[in-house]
């Protein structure tokens, strides 16, 4: 059994975590940390893990998260670099889902998070967690910079276009229109994402700017071995969970003679989470609510040279606690779908 | 024309009376005041108002409230008690939304809002702002405590049961199951109202004691001229706006006797915002959204001794803004509907 | 491995009996019915179905039906009554989760849903499937007519205060004001349950009368062992699953002395699918999302000697489809909770 | 006074234009028309219609459409062009809200609406209903084909920069990715809009192609006096009401060097139904709910090549029915603004 400890448990990708380790057979669940709810049982803040996790949150000093073998941080930005050495160096293996490992330029962390990246050289130890793009070096980490919840699906979106130097469409001015639901924003109390507010309502937001903006452009352009450009600009939609990302791309000649369809159920074939419909479909977030699988659906509108890659996914899975837990079993050799066989919920 | 100040315009119950009131024909807006947004636009913060409000937020010193003829009050409680007495005496009527000249005792108010009630004597001369119930005292009164949005519900759908002695229903154990819209909750960020929390959910809450039971109960006596004894158990409902109030009642040999549905019709005909149902109505809230109206229907299930009463109003409106508009126009002498014939939004 | 067929898979009962049955541990399913969409692959309909039920739509011809070990019907009232018999005889275990061996007395069922009975005989021996009721008869029967979705939740609400003559409250003039999600309505296109019309909204239905209700009062009465009588208001809510019943009843002389929270822990304490909330406790429908749990708390507001009971449930789980597999468990003698040891989706 | 009649009263487009005519001062209704349910009063089906709307519904028959001065189609495509040619001959003014007339070539309308133009000169003489685009055409029209809600949105979005053969951005390669709320699809009981099935979901639809976008591209290539071409690719949102366009275009040179923002403003500046929000915004569709309104802002993101545009309306209202009414003003020479002076409802 994989010891494990959760820093941070108190917001969505930190209950999620939970709701998929509880039934892990290869888990044992040490601690949850919470300074704020420490001494609180886990399952009185979220009712409904009554029956399945038993533990109360524990301080970090009470948590010996040392005495693990893995600890996730479901945390705001910058806890899980101040505590990530102390770990390592206790041969505790670290799954950082926040974003203080995804971004490998400092300078670049420093723009988009306003603070200063305090372990470079772990930074540039860190592997980016998105398995279907770099599983080998994921196996062998003992440090993982989730992808994020949009990064994952516009990557998967674009990966078996471009990857190794494929040049099937033009690799810049790609589009990916984004929509999430709300539970992207996380369990703060803000007005913006107030039933009230968010409810009956779209917008679209961060049009100038977006975090995943860089960590998008450095995943593609690491995939393509050569510089990637994109636009992202994200919409806030009044749903709970899913993220749909349309994305456009204008397809080079080559592009335009090859079977994409084919392609795509090709490269996705072996992945165990990355579900190609078939041609002419448009899949639905719900159709992965609380499952680890994306599904994507490739359109060639009026056969012209415009493609239109749909990807949907469940931001708190695949795009966040699920697949961390795919990357832990990685990371510890288990087969990758422990764990994460859950079939979506639908309605 | 009036001339109007609102003390807190940043709430819901504020942007609502910004809502009436910037098209109402007998107003001018003279002030809204935030100390904290002072100086921003109002439409700055809520777009919708972008053409029909020009005026800026305000700090209480700037709004020279003093100079208008009435001043709501769209604050937490107790703003207004703090308040109330300069503009009184300056000449000014004013119009609390909140819970600060409810209830008349003051040791009841200390009980539920954790609060001493610093004016008494105010307390003991405003006027429940309730007008189907003492319109006559409204158009008299120069400080008002508009009811709260469940008691309005409550108390219509009971009036024509009670009043004046009526003794056509058992006046204890009276039931009122109410279900709210989660604006009823306010503009406040809190964890338990986000989206991705009260959405595709649903909970009884306060089932212990609520702060409108009190006041009900205080209103019904007042309405029979006798105690009058009801549990009040509130619910979260993932809309936006609305209230459904389902109240049971035991009829008693003479209610069992009357017409009740042809009571509740006689009782209401003029009234020109309370409609009664035909017979076999099943209300919707929708039916009701952005206006100031209450919809009642009566049912006697199996012509059985228990009356099951429907009462559906729009929180923000009937239950709180629109009714305090009703209530001005009450106290100033104009027709009671101006500024409030609007068209519910269906669907 | 039990071989399953289900009988009309395009509902919601039935896509949410292939979700628990696609990863039940000793099921093999068989087939699944639909002659409108015989041929079509079931997951090509339901795309969250992808890679877990491989099987297609079968006519009831091609079904094979009676080479099942076990049948369940997810159809419309009165298929089940037609078709029951030849698999009986066929030695095949016959679940309905609808409503045709519900209601004991055939002309009631008449009444309630305007069709005649077409074999009374069948509706006699049938066993009623609420099981922490009656757990002993479902393991022995051979034809269980489901619970309803509403009588499942008002049933395990009263329970432990009326079984076996208990008198602990008023045993007529019970309240059920119940809600529920818009997938209660089911997966047919209907007006009424749009999006457009549902959303947003709260409204009560069927307040005349609706068919729960004499299903409720037969069941509390056997549970009692005289007649129970109850006033049953249903409530449509803009959520997609679960079902709040809010009950009110009086209590006795005996159960005013009685300590009802710990009477509740004790009669379920056992049970794996009633979880008795902690004293105070609002359970909320999303706490149970997914999952075959029901879970209440009991108040009594100011100590009176009105008791007020909150129980939630998944509908399409405990009170359908979910409980359906309960009830297949016991039948076979496996663990109750094979196959249903779903953690709740939270948010 | 104008009498005006509505054919086909009981859909989404029908029940808002009588919200809306219901209080237009200038306005008298004559008749709503429903073959189905003729004889019952309007507001029985609409109860939010109670005390605004008394007539009710009648056959074509009895409605006596030609002593109308103005007749709405509120009908399914088809109906219109059936109807219209006995009208004009009558002298009455016809709006059709749904298709009929919008594409100017037979063969494009036969190809996406699966039916023969009955009536070509008519189509012919038709005039686009589009306010901000010909007002002039339409103030001496007896024939308007009202513009289709999506198309509204992008037209609006795309007009500054296009008209009259300006050259500000490349006029083929346009990217509009728009998200419609559920009322779009019209108030037809179909299972895939259903509650249970767009709720807390979100899609992509008719990716392959869907009507609007013929009708776009012929409204753009007007404008601009030159073909434009344009991928247009819809998604379902699970609201009530609104539609929110991101609009994706590349700069020319001359774009580049041209300020848009002023570009916009100073467009329409004088269109009292179109807000040009401040540079940076993000407009939110609740922020025109209920209203005639269109909101419009643009961005440019990181100083790029690419321009975003963002378009948000009440499919209902500026997308329907409120610009039939604007389009009625305009015909009849009235205010622009009468009957469509709605504060947005927000929250």
């Amino acid at each position: 059994m994989i010891k494990v400890g959760i820093v941070g448990g108190t917001g969505y990708t930190g209950v999620e975590l939970l709701r998929l380790l509880s039934r892990h057979p290869d888990v044992e669940l040490k601690a949850v940390t919470s300074r704020k709810e420490a001494g609180m049982k886990v399952s009185e803040m979220f009712p409904s893990l009554r029956g399945h996790v038993e533990i109360a949150f524990s301080t970090p000093e009470d948590a010996k998260l040392t005495e693990c073998d893995v600890v996730f941080f479901a945390t705001p930005h910058g806890v899980a670099m101040a505590q990530a050495r102390e770990l390592l160096e206790a041969g505790v293996k670290v799954i950082d889902l926040a974003a203080d490992f995804r971004l490998k330029d400092p300078a670049e962390f420093t723009q988009w998070y306003a603070m200063e990246h305090s372990c470079t050289d772990l930074l540039a130890e860190a592997v980016y967690g998105l398995p279907e793009v770099n599983r080998a070096a994921i196996q062998k980490a003992r440090l993982i910079g989730m992808a994020g919840c949009y990064p994952t699906s516009v990557q998967l979106g674009l990966l078996p276009l471009i990857e190794n130097g494929l040049q099937l469409i033009e690799t810049s001015g790609i589009i990916a229109d984004c929509k999430s639901g709300v539970s992207g924003a996380g369990r703060k109390a803000e007005v913006g994402t107030l039933f009230a507010e968010s409810s009956d309502n779209f917008k679209a937001y961060a049009v100038k700017g977006h975090r995943h903006s860089p960590e998008i452009m450095q995943g593609l352009s690491a995939i393509h071995g050569a510089p990637v450009q994109l636009t992202f600009v994200p919409h806030l939609t009044p749903m709970i969970r899913g993220i749909h990302s349309t994305i456009y791309a204008r397809l080079t000649e080559a592009g335009k003679a090859a079977d994409v369809q084919k392609l795509f159920e090709e490269r996705f074939a072996a992945e165990p989470f990355v579900d190609v419909m078939p041609a002419g479909s448009c899949p639905e977030t719900r159709s992965v609510r609380g499952s680890n699988t994306a599904r994507i659906a490739v359109h060639r509108p009026g056969n012209g040279d415009l493609l239109v890659i749909l990807v949907v996914e469940d931001n708190l899975v695949k795009g966040a606690s699920g697949q961390s837990v795919q990357v832990m079993n990685l990371m510890f050799g288990l087969p990758e779908q422990h764990g994460l066989d859950v079939v979506p919920l639908l309605p």
